[in-house]
């Protein structure tokens, strides 16, 4: 049989739904995008989509060189291929999006968690080809994970395991959207770190650029300009930031001692400013068996494209 | 090519080796012991352990009914076949015991820590039958782990993983034998919760049967033998040190939402004494998503032949 040549990669996220068409050397030659919202219920924004995918598909030479299609998506759950209660997003409940997909695209459709996506993704394209054992986080308005064991994706039970933004890192901590209090998300995601930056700026009289910004806009990105110019209390914001990160992932290492833990989106642009302090932590904390065996890297699928990449290497997992 | 009826089981402690000869039904037909040290090198504990091992051998028929022999060991390492800087043991360095074994006896022979050992057993013969993501804790001097994720033992990068004993869950808490502070074992280990108890003796003027027992006598047993009179300082041990495992299980569940956690050895005899705050405890702090789906139970495999077994299904594994 002919090997199709093409996987359509979705990543689904709150505000846009970006489509790409991806070749078997990773190279997204055609690509589209789709509000999220604003589309009625979820049949007529499958239906839209379907519309708008439909230049680039034939752009390709039809259904026929496609494949099979995967969606990263908030609350993705692999088993049932659903997206479950995302908060985020337009649709209540439970929805069965793959396999709306595929009745509409008459081909294999495979879905899973946005973190998860990014991790398939990183083993197939970017940072982790080769390794059987890592550990992605994404570090965007949540934390997210993506964990891979002897090779596979760890979905537990149920499809929802890897909620490792989740883990309660700091008792009777921040409260967090999720109603629990002092999860690693509370302080390493975007807005964990302009909650760090609002509290460190109160509680200090210390000289900062930081001050020149209204409180409320003290965002990742100010933050890593300042810290670039050397100003200490945003080095001390990523010191604190990346002390929890470091920390926890010496945690993560007790459970399946990974060959590298790999950094994706918002906070991990800072680079050397939040890995420095992540790998003093982690050194300092984890346990002896495991000191210097995990590496510590930036995901390889950096760019706009990375998401929809991710998504689309769930395509090539159909056989 | 005729199936070979038996694989023996070795579980190698810091006092005893226990060997059994076990059959595919979880029979151990026969058995003999071994003290651990006092064999001079570990060359000589191999060959007086092959010497102790031959007469049950000849009383199953020979080694021609024997498929292979699985160990369960501190510190095993699944991949290298190795021992590694285990502190209990008389035997310094790595000790490529797998090997030497199988070069006395001539047939293939698997090594994985004790606590893997016991998951193995757990999913061959006890509480995790048809399970593919469990969570197996060992109660016992230290506090051990054993994770099973799509069906497969979570060996890690260098078939190290698993060890949640040693995941800190009190920042600056109480001092661990691994050099750091806070680690799981500290407070659910045998010793773990005779401190426990031990500290909480100390700081309430409470009536209490274990006053009348020396601080230092005050251990599992007696906490358990006086908490089922109803003696409220024991109950007050056990909710502390649930509550903690039960805490700690929670964060467990983000990584690889397993179906059951099961509790083997020690304090597990407690039952419900332990059993109870550890549910109240992990049901109270689990993300919602996860609420409800991971059972708690008990090893299926009480007794003394439980680790031989363990280690017997490791034999099993080999084709």
């Amino acid at each position: 049989m002919e090997q199709k040549p093409y996987v359509i990669g979705l990543d689904l996220g709150g505000t846009n739904s970006e489509f790409g068409i991806v070749d078997r050397n990773a190279h997204i030659v055609a690509s589209t995008r789709v509000k999220t919202a604003g589309h009625g219920d979820v049949t007529q924004y499958v239906d839209d989509c379907v519309a708008a995918l439909q230049p680039i598909i034939e752009q390709v030479g039809g259904i026929d060189k496609i494949h099979a299609m995967g969606i990263g998506a908030p609350n993705g759950n692999y088993y049932s291929g659903s997206i479950e209660f995302a908060p985020n997003l337009p649709w209540k409940g439970k929805i069965p999006l793959a396999q709306m997909f595929s009745e509409r695209l008459g081909i294999p459709v495979r879905l899973t968690n946005d973190a998860n996506a990014a991790a398939m993704g990183e083993m197939q394209y970017g940072a982790a080809r080769g390794m059987q054992n890592f550990i992605m986080i994404t570090l965007g308005t949540g934390v997210g994970s993506g964990i891979v064991v002897n090779g596979q994706m760890v979905l537990g039970c149920d499809g929802m395991a890897g909620e490792l933004g989740h883990v309660i890192v700091e008792k009777d901590g921040r409260q967090c959207g999720c109603g629990r209090k002092g999860c690693l998300e509370t302080y390493c995601s975007a807005t964990g770190i302009a909650r760090t930056a609002r509290e460190i700026l109160e509680k200090t009289d210390k000289a900062t650029s930081l001050r020149n910004i209204p409180l409320d806009k003290v965002d990742g990105l100010a933050i890593t300009l300042a810290a670039r110019e050397g100003d200490a209390v945003a080095l001390d914001i990523f010191e604190y930031t990346g002390r929890i990160l470091g920390e926890a992932c010496a945690n993560f290492a007790a459970f399946s001692s990974p060959e590298a833990f790999i950094f994706f989106g918002g906070l991990s642009k800072a680079d050397d400013l939040i890995m420095k302090p992540i790998q003093k932590a982690y050194d300092e904390n984890v346990l002896q068996i495991y000191r210097g065996k995990a590496k510590m890297l930036l995901s390889e699928l950096d760019g706009a494209g990375a998401a929809v990449l991710g998504a689309s290497a769930l395509g090539w997992e159909v056989k």
